[in-house]
């Protein structure tokens, strides 16, 4: 962590300077994993600038960053850059991981940048991106070490010392000669017979395999549950198309854990990497509209059964609203905190972000209730804007709450995760009921 | 999923049958992975059954089942086993697996259990029972491959061969005469050099290591940042002490994922591991207590500023602890099924215990919410049965349709995730209404 902070005020001490002869000098020496820890507490432009700094003078150790950083930060890094400046850096990367970084580029950048890719890899790249996303296909590498089972020990240690290339050589896969899945072996068991031994008597033939359609959730929990480093993947046929390595597992784990705890506060993984308040509102907006119709049937239902004043009838939507964006707010502050992809540093934007979407959506489900209440209840311009002010007053202090919470119990190291549990969903509550009181309160006795 | 299915059917057949050797014969055919995974569809006497007679007959199966089994289902598997069946068992796993086991075991059979084991083992594992719970210090293995620095490549390859025991062997670490850790190479690197190299010459220098006070989740957090297989555990003057290996890493990943959505959910993950509806409710009560103690004061804040009818004033504390406790039900049926720990055939008894835990939660909120709005609000008893009678069918009913929309979800291939959503909250809440209203609603204008 401390490491981490001298390097982030380095680079950013050198970028004011414009010394970009001394940046370079540095970065190339630190370990692209650390260098994309850092990356996470620097500005856009300062990300778009390093990045295009190493892109120019050092592709490697680029394409080693940018396979690093979180999906989320890659389009600061690429948006700034041609293809002409991306083709090189790309070439360089396993082709699953260009698959993913390309997904994110419109169709025209990315034709054009495939054209400019060599030949070899530009063709591994668009074969993978056939695939549907969230597939085995999408996530795997076609560069593995398959052998014909005739290959004898010796051979294949050969082989292993050639491939330079290829990814996680701990396991070796045996093909027949159609290039048939027929067995698979360690690394370690190659050290441990005659050097004639063929592959075919010591290989186990107890291959677990997928498809390039299986669902990469699925790959994820084969990899965890028979404890593999890769799984084989095969067309209908058998034959070898590539491996899943279990640093994509770990990936796709991680992901999918996110996007469930996204769906479970009701709103979309996709919002987690979308900039703009606009789309991220759009996001949450069908669950959410949902909930406000819900909403407005109970403010019905309570009008036709009870003696309660109308305005009165309108609390529990108020109240509900509210608690779901304060929920939110919390579920996604309090997750990026703990997979470490919101750093204390950025979290003052994340925070307003979410406020933004608060007041947003605020907007649109206040003129909404205001027009129920008026139009359902036949109550007076007044009251409407009452109670639509309440609901947007509501919401807005929920987010506040939502998002500020798991920041401060971060801080004091409380984990962050307690802050959408019951205590503070009656805290938004009791929030929901001051704004109900102080924009509508006054007009509760009108009728 | 199929063959899943068949092979559930065929150890239930057998097991009624009472045919063992004819069971055995089967099950020491099955990977021990696919054997875990027909557990999940076992009912308790059928897994602790089927488990005794691998333990009897087949020690190296059952150590093996027992590793792969989930944590919350090991007690089932473990409950009717002494400690003279066990201790061979467990001799047979890797140290921080039996530690993981052991710490379910009260603290007599714990010592008995270790007795019984050869002293070597049982050492390795009293040692790893000296660091804290979720440390890299508990899911250690000391079983690693460590080499000095003027080894041979040909000797480290001998070594190599040699150690049947060591696991992970894809990395070989380089210590010095005290055992202080200096290097690490990968078992590829070694067959690309000439057999007289000494390791010090080709080993990394740039050595990633964590402590073994470490939390797991940072550990967790290092190894997916650097790619590694294995992240190397030193002691504080730098002497390697264990390795935490990949297959631990990403069962602590899913491990703090769970935990991150259980306290999401304000219940704490140990609520999963227990089957006393009593215990799982204590593990709720607590913030339950402070959401239905705001919820009390929110009533006392319309009471005073409203022209509401006293009762009406219960509203948003019914609808709140309604929504908190559907929401439990819903987050924890729903990661259950996306994981896979709850499987469609045993989600009935989930489901029950959730409806169960409802229930009695509802019953002493109800009872403390009638004897608030009798103290409080000086109503009368009738009164004060109807609104706490409210609150326990609102909380009753929120639970069942939080357990049982997972299921249906699921069962029609939608994401259960999404059975938490804002959609839901609002469902939960006009169901609350309904109770209200069908309770408390005909004494709502008796004053």
């Amino acid at each position: 962590m401390k490491d981490s902070t001298i390097l982030v005020e380095s680079i950013k001490k050198l970028l004011r300077r414009g010394a970009a002869v001394h940046l370079l000098n540095m970065i190339v020496k630190v370990r692209p994993a650390d260098l994309a820890e850092a990356f996470k507490s620097l500005d856009e432009e300062e990300k778009s600038g390093t990045f295009r700094l190493l892109a120019e003078r050092a592709t490697a150790q680029a394409a080693a960053l940018l396979g690093l950083i979180h999906p989320a930060h890659r389009p600061d890094l690429l948006r700034s850059m041609s293809p002409e400046d991306l083709a090189p850096v790309l070439q360089r990367l396993p082709s699953d991981e260009v698959v993913e970084i390309l997904a994110g580029v419109p169709e025209e950048g990315r034709e054009r940048i495939l054209s400019l890719m060599q030949k070899e890899a530009s063709e591994e790249v668009q074969d993978l991106l056939e695939y549907e996303e969230d597939t085995a296909g999408r996530i795997m590498t076609t560069r593995f070490l398959a052998l014909p089972e005739s290959t004898s020990v010796q051979q294949a240690i050969a082989a292993v010392q050639k491939a330079q290339e290829a990814e996680m050589v701990f396991y070796l896969y045996v093909v027949d000669a159609h290039g048939g899945l027929k067995g698979v072996l360690s690394l370690r068991k190659l050290l441990s017979v005659p050097p004639s031994t063929e592959l075919k008597e010591i290989m186990s033939m107890d291959v677990i395999s997928v498809h390039p359609e299986t669902d990469q959730e699925e790959v994820a929990k084969i990899a965890s549950q028979y404890d593999l480093l890769a799984v084989p993947v095969v067309d209908a046929d058998n034959v070898l198309a590539g491996i899943v390595t279990i640093d994509d597992v770990i990936d796709v784990m991680r992901e999918e854990a996110t996007e469930d705890i996204y769906k479970l506060a009701g709103t979309s993984d996709e919002e987690r990497l979308t900039r703009s308040t606009l789309k991220a509102a759009g996001h949450r907006l069908p669950w959410q509209f949902a909930a406000f119709g819900g909403g407005v049937l109970g403010a019905l239902v309570i009008r036709a059964y009870t003696p309660l004043p109308p305005l009165a009838c309108f609390i529990p939507v108020v109240l509900g609203m509210g608690g779901n964006i304060g929920t939110q707010a919390a579920t996604i502050m309090a997750r990026g905190l703990s997979t470490g992809r919101i750093s204390l540093r950025v979290a003052g934007g994340v925070i307003f972000k979410e406020i933004r979407i608060a007041l947003l959506l605020g907007f649109i489900f206040g003129a909404l209730l205001g027009i129920a209440a008026i139009v359902l209840m036949r109550l007076g311009p007044v009251e409407g804007l009452a109670v639509g002010g309440s609901l947007w007053m509501s919401m807005g202090l929920a987010s506040v709450l939502g998002a500020v919470l798991p920041m401060l119990l971060k801080t004091v190291h409380i984990d962050p995760a307690v802050a959408t549990n019951p205590f503070v969903t009656t805290s938004v509550d009791l929030l929901g009921l001051l704004s109900f009181f102080v924009v509508a309160g006054p007009h509760l006795a009108d009728r």
